[in-house]
């Protein structure tokens, strides 16, 4: 067969539906923890004033930027990110909110990077913020809900854990070694690195702050060095029964600037050390967008669906939970109605009707077909039940389709049947 | 104060919680109708190619196009709808599924209108399309979706009509009066504006096809004009017992070039009637997309989240079951757990935490407050429940915060007995 005409843009994906619903895995898990955590749901724009992005990052994104000017002339960007949408909203209606906010949004970015595995020109992120407390225990509550949704997605201890780090911890350590504050980001961005850079390279950076790589790395490998926010975070979690999930790696720093405090990453542990989530302590931002308007302390991480994905599927008991999930999720319908008698359609359509009506996931097939083929199509459907419209109406037959069992029952009391037998313990496969 | 820095761009929503919830629930009435009469979700991409677009409505839409280059020199658009994605992925993917395929989307689209009350520069949109079955009975069974979706946001009969026509209808009247094929869709285009259109102007356009206004209304107005498929449609859909639903109106013609066949639209018949959703055959643009490589007769409708979101407000029963599942949807969680005495903040981590780890939205004030202020922030909160942790740990107290009615338990049997509480009657706020 000839290429298709038309194809999807590089690194931007068709949710076909087995796709589809892997992605609604994602996102019904991340929902369902945010909100029994006590965190409400927003939803910013996926376009917004190119401005902002500049304006929160310093440029940082910059070059990745799916960016151009609409037909008013404005300069225009998709959103690379969600947090600098978010401090414009809190600044603009934070005032109708009691503090802190406890936020979360699930929705698509955009970055024009190379596309490769693990990494598209779009992805969804789970965004979780909480605005208003600047004490530690706000961080806790945040990495607690990190971790929770970890463990909602089947991982368990020794799959994953959670590095955190304090940026305060690190401006401490400049200033006593005399680093001038207005060179504070360059060298926290020499630290980011520090795992990445060539050792010489890495020197010769250093000793521009009259510092050496050794001096750095006795400062991470030292657990004093731990920030008391850290500390206290630490006890928080650990009242939680979470203790196990932190470890403090005063290695992190996170890339982006306007994290002020404490930092932290959630890693597998189990493959190649891979961030999963990320995020920190921002309580600067919004003021910077709101030019000083509202000043509200603030700390949040995101997950992206690229990277969480592939690893539920390398990890057994996550993967084996997901695939539950889809197998029921899966089937277009609970109820596959066959018409084994054509004269009997219109009867079929009324049943049809009144099993969707009543909450039931019914179908049928929209044109004649020989009985056989029919149950090939409720098999091929994923249905648990087919019920047969023949010629003894309103005399039905139900077949549950694994086991081949049958029952009889009477139309007029189908409905109430099917939904009784739903109700039983293998239950409907459709939410 | 000061007009905050940034704003949304103009016809660009901020969802910000309460608006969320809004939008939330028309994406689950949308998602669970749909699932419930057997249709399977997909997503296509935000992004495409923008000769999509040029190729499916041959120019229709392109004046309003979010239209740019990308930083590798494509021409790309922001999805102005997504019936040509749609065609593009089936083409693709079609073999591997059983027909017809029922799928559905539900997504954003992007236009540059002029903002107005009712239609903003983006909106979400409600798309479900039946592929690969030609007959009326696909058409039936489309339309009983579009009804029965209104009937889920608690519309009732005489609230709303759905209006059809056929197409080929018009197409018969043409030929049978001498409009020769290539100017077809040039004589559509007449009969769409028909309404709208002065008459004088109406009556020089006709005039070209040797046509009255009054040939054209006695048309329209004869009920033996109706086509074999509209008549089949109706048949269905009364044997559905949704046949008070539908009416014929052949004024409808529906402005894109791609529709086939049977056409219709969902009209609110109170207010000004406005079309709530619109949609019908269009056979042809599968094979147009995939320049023939795939030739698959679909139909399929829309329906926007602006249109169905005011009618809901203007319509009292449909407004009271909305204001129902908001308030429900609208608490941030179901217990709120009180600190009494700060000394027990470990224990009430904990408690919080175990509450959640068993699906109890459950939520705690972050610092130390005193109890009347932590009391407050519970009834903010929306929570049923307030749980007391005091000096008397492990016994704590359970406030219903309606009624202000008290009990006592023990921490060790805490979870056990909440889970069991939410399970009465008036159950738990969040799903």
């Amino acid at each position: 067969m000839a290429a298709p005409t038309f194809q999807a843009l590089p690194g931007f994906r068709d949710f076909i539906p087995s796709e589809c619903a892997v992605r609604n895995y994602l996102f019904d898990t991340w929902r369902s923890v945010a909100r029994r955590c006590g965190y409400v749901e927003y939803e910013s724009p996926i376009l917004e004033d190119t401005g902002l992005y500049l304006k929160k990052s310093g440029g940082e994104l910059s070059s990745q930027l799916f960016r151009f000017e609409d037909q008013g002339g404005r300069d225009v960007t998709l959103r690379p990110e969600v947090t600098a949408s978010l401090a414009r909203l809190v600044a603009e209606h934070q005032r109708n909110f009691p503090k802190p906010l406890k936020w979360f949004e699930i929705g698509q970015c955009f970055r024009y990077e190379k596309p490769q595995k693990g990494r598209g020109r779009e992805f969804h992120q789970f965004n979780v913020d909480i605005l208003g407390e600047a004490g530690p225990a706000a961080d806790a509550e945040l990495i607690s809900l990190a971790i929770e949704t970890m463990l909602a997605f089947g991982f368990v201890e020794g799959d994953f854990v959670v590095r955190a780090s304090d940026r305060n911890a690190w401006i401490d350590f400049a200033s006593r070694n005399g680093v001038a504050d207005a060179s504070m980001a360059d060298f926290l961005n020499i630290v980011d690195k520090i795992e990445r850079e060539k050792p010489e390279a890495l020197a010769q950076k250093l000793a521009a702050f009259s510092l050496t790589i050794d001096q750095v790395r006795a400062f991470i490998a030292d657990p004093a060095n731990a920030s008391p926010a850290y500390l206290a975070i630490r006890d928080d979690l650990t009242a939680r029964g979470l203790g196990g999930f932190i470890e403090l790696d005063l290695s992190i720093v996170r890339g982006l600037a306007y994290y002020t405090g404490v930092v932290f990453e959630v890693f597998d542990s189990k493959k190649s050390m891979r961030a999963v989530a990320g995020g920190g302590r921002y309580d600067t931002l919004v003021a910077t967008i709101s030019d000083g308007a509202v000043d509200l302390p603030a700390t949040g991480f995101a997950m992206g669906d690229y990277v969480i994905r592939n690893l539920i599927e390398e990890t057994t008991h996550a993967a084996m939970q997901m695939e539950v999930w889809l197998q029921r999720n899966a089937a277009a319908c609970d109820v596959f109605v066959v018409v084994a008698d054509e004269t009997k359609r219109p009867e079929a359509l009324k049943l049809v009707t009144d099993l969707r009506r009543a909450g039931v996931s019914a179908d049928l097939p929209l044109g004649a077909a020989k009985v056989a083929k029919q149950f090939q199509s409720a098999e091929k459907s994923g249905a648990r039940f087919a019920l047969i419209v023949g010629a003894e109406y309103p005399e039905l037959k139900l077949k549950v389709l694994s086991s081949r069992a049958e029952e009889s029952c009477n139309a007029s009391s189908a409905v109430d049947w099917l939904t009784d037998r739903l109700q039983q313990p293998d239950g409907p496969l459709l939410a």
